[in-house]
């Protein structure tokens, strides 16, 4: 607890109107934690006005997003042989994390250390030349990045004096977070859109806290979260998208460190990442910048490219930058992509400058590009994916084909969920081969036997 | 390759009739593998017979089953040190095993070093008194422990000279041995009973090889499997339960060595294992043994029990421990724990001995038993259990509950399979606690705000 929170975790004041303060900071105590997280301030990205380590989401000045600043000096002292030295998943870069450095305040499902799986057949099939990588976030507990993030925000959250936790989910974040309130043994609620596959339901559900579907999109879901957070109701939930969100976009940050280290501590030249939000993009970009400033890798020749993956039904960031502006136009998702469906994301102007800046590109798939590209990467790496995998080995393929992704540059894709959750997008189009009967007799009827 | 097969991995030698040589061994080569593995030869579990380290599964002599023994001054020379300087999953165990040791040659999507999760609050729901762990191998690459036997079956497999993957499956074997396929470029052939969940059957066709679902039970699917690889068109393929079975097996001793190592290099008083063909649980057994034999851990005050979980729909091996027997009499399995749903369990009278020599126990839990503990774990642990868990919670609540497990010592209880896998199972059990439109109203008149 690096800050005392009276008399709750939310506060009454209001700060323009329609913004509250989630929190009122009363005062601070020395604890271990202050004296081992790297972490500063919440900085806004917009108008760059600084702010305490506290549940607050957005600018008290210009409602800009907030984002978690370091002190450079503390992150400067990570080695990275204190990092290998570390846990087996995300913690071993607690040193430039937010939070989480004490091992008994984490609130943690010990997500991350994911496989990084080498695609030479996928490489060849989509006209790659150079190595090509898929880090496999499916590996994680819950199946999904999402495990990252939700360990960091609910670490912080129990940290800030949080009792329940919550989100607002297209299914992959309700998954972890009603299993890692279940394992810390903490009250959840979770919020998410009523058409959700049944996949991630379930397994929300089983769980058992408060889950509550919502008759609308996840924008709509969105809203809501951010109202409810307002009311006294609510004063004792963090809801880890929402009033902890600049804690919970830095777990994020593990996708970009992991990769690097896995690769024996490089930076790839090229990375493909899908968008729902745009965060995930933007955090693995501001990863490899870390690694780079603080001395822990070298900068590849001609730096990194990132580039970004949407599915056709939800493309607002990527039309955005095929328009050549960062101003993101919502649109209302449709199309198997569940888990990428933000119509109106909140980091997309931040993810069209990372890769613009890094001269990478955009583009997106449909649904019939989306199954066929589970089932290439399925056939090909033995890495069965959910639709956003999906969306992105055939963004992939897209971009080699349009030239945009250089053949000749080392690449890794990342998926970011398992296919388990999102079995109807395939359940179509594969199936058994062959239906005999249980003798020799129906084998060779079948043709199994020449 | 240490052993030369010419001209093919099967031959037409017969051998009392029925049983026919899987192999003709007619030289043997020099090769890194001969002077690294610790196997020793092929030992009948019945009448002890020898034969080489090859593709063959029952004895010669007595058609008893063949399991893999080992040189003991090559398992003495194993330290801690060297298995905690190898790789974060079961080819740390390399030395242990019969095959894998050089890297180069493994089949393997690496699976291993799992979650063992300390589960106190369930400890205290079932009443247990004493520390109760859960060993999740739901988070393996293909989401069940049947990746580890996988793995070591098809590292043997490819380095005999088979140029085909296959298997008789009750689901998680299939997703298992396609994705392991898959991964490695070489062509599957999966056989499933024609019932099996979507989930299981998506999860393997996915990966793009042959899959055959037959019109019968697990059983039928097992005796097909048995003629197939006597027949020409087969000569080239390892069934990695059927012809390769021995070197299979002993990928389930790293189950027990992981727990070990977890706890500390320990060996907990207790374990509750979930028994199919009952394998599983002798080499979880073997797989103590060994570590107390060759000295890496000392054995806990009074040794250690093994417990036995079926579920009631397929409980052949709890029955006849029941009935004071070790004859197994088949039974016609029923109910929602398919993967467990063996009638006829090849190793089911060892699992009998394990028990009884320990002072185990088994018993057996019915469906509405296994949901509810399925639920149970999620809400206590924050891990989603396919049936097969359900099963093995399940009975540690009755084993409790009986005073056959003794509530005031340390027990580590096996998860095997993935709840995504199965989510039928609680499809009707679980779901949204609330359905409301998406405003304030709509949550105020749910009840959300007061």
């Amino acid at each position: 607890m690096w800050q005392v929170l009276i008399p709750s975790p939310r506060a009454s004041t209001d700060a323009g109107g329609k913004m509250r303060r989630s929190l009122i900071v009363t005062s601070t105590v020395d604890a271990p934690r202050q004296s081992t997280s790297p972490a500063r301030a919440l900085v806004c990205r917009g108008c760059g006005a600084e702010f305490p380590l506290a549940a607050q989401h957005a600018c008290y000045e210009c409602f800009g997003p907030l984002e978690v600043a370091y002190d450079p000096a503390a992150l400067a002292a990570v080695t990275r042989e204190q990092i290998e030295a570390g846990p087996q998943n995300i913690w071993r870069y607690a040193a430039l994390l937010p939070t989480g450095q004490d091992p008994a305040t984490r609130v943690t499902l010990d997500p991350g250390l994911t496989p990084l799986v080498s695609a030479a057949a996928l490489a060849a099939e989509v006209g790659l030349r150079a190595p090509l990588w898929v880090k496999d976030d499916s590996a994680n507990p819950t199946h999904s990045f999402k495990d990252r993030v939700v360990s960091v925000a609910l670490t912080a959250a129990r940290e800030l004096g949080f009792t329940r936790f919550a989100c607002a989910s297209t299914g992959n974040l309700a998954n972890s977070v009603a299993a890692h309130a279940a394992r810390a043994g903490v009250p959840s609620i979770v919020f998410i859109p009523g058409d959700l596959e049944q996949g991630k339901v379930i397994t929300t559900a089983v769980y058992g806290g408060e889950l509550v579907a919502i008759d609308g999109s996840y924008d709509d879901v969105n809203r809501l979260c951010g109202e409810l957070v307002e009311t006294d109701e609510f004063e004792d939930t963090a809801f880890v998208n929402v009033n902890v969100r600049p804690f919970y976009a830095e777990g994020s940050k593990t996708l970009g460190y992991e990769v690097a280290e896995q690769l024996g501590w490089r930076i790839p030249a090229q990375v493909v990442v899908p968008m729902a939000s745009g965060e995930l993009l933007t955090k693995i970009d501001k990863a490899f910048s870390e690694l780079v400033e603080i001395g822990l890798v070298e900068a590849p020749e001609g730096g990194w490219t990132v580039f970004g993956a949407q599915s056709a039904g939800c493309n607002p960031i990527a039309t955005a930058l095929h328009n050549g502006t960062d101003q993101i136009i919502p649109v209302k998702p449709t199309g198997i992509a569940k888990s990428l469906n933000i119509g109106d994301p909140a980091a997309g102007s931040y993810a069209i400058e990372a890769v613009t800046r890094t001269g990478g590109w955009m583009d997106y798939a449909d649904d019939d590009e989306i199954r066929d590209a589970i089932q290439l990467l399925a056939r090909t790496t033995g890495v069965f994916a959910e639709t956003a995998g999906g969306v992105t080995v055939a963004v992939l393929k897209k971009l080699v084909a349009s030239g945009k992704l250089d053949p000749d540059k080392e690449t890794v894709v990342y998926n970011t969920g398992e296919g388990l959750k999102t079995l109807d997008a395939v359940a179509g189009q594969v199936g058994p081969t062959h239906r005999i009967k249980p003798s020799l007799r129906g084998a060779r009827d079948a043709g199994l036997l020449g």
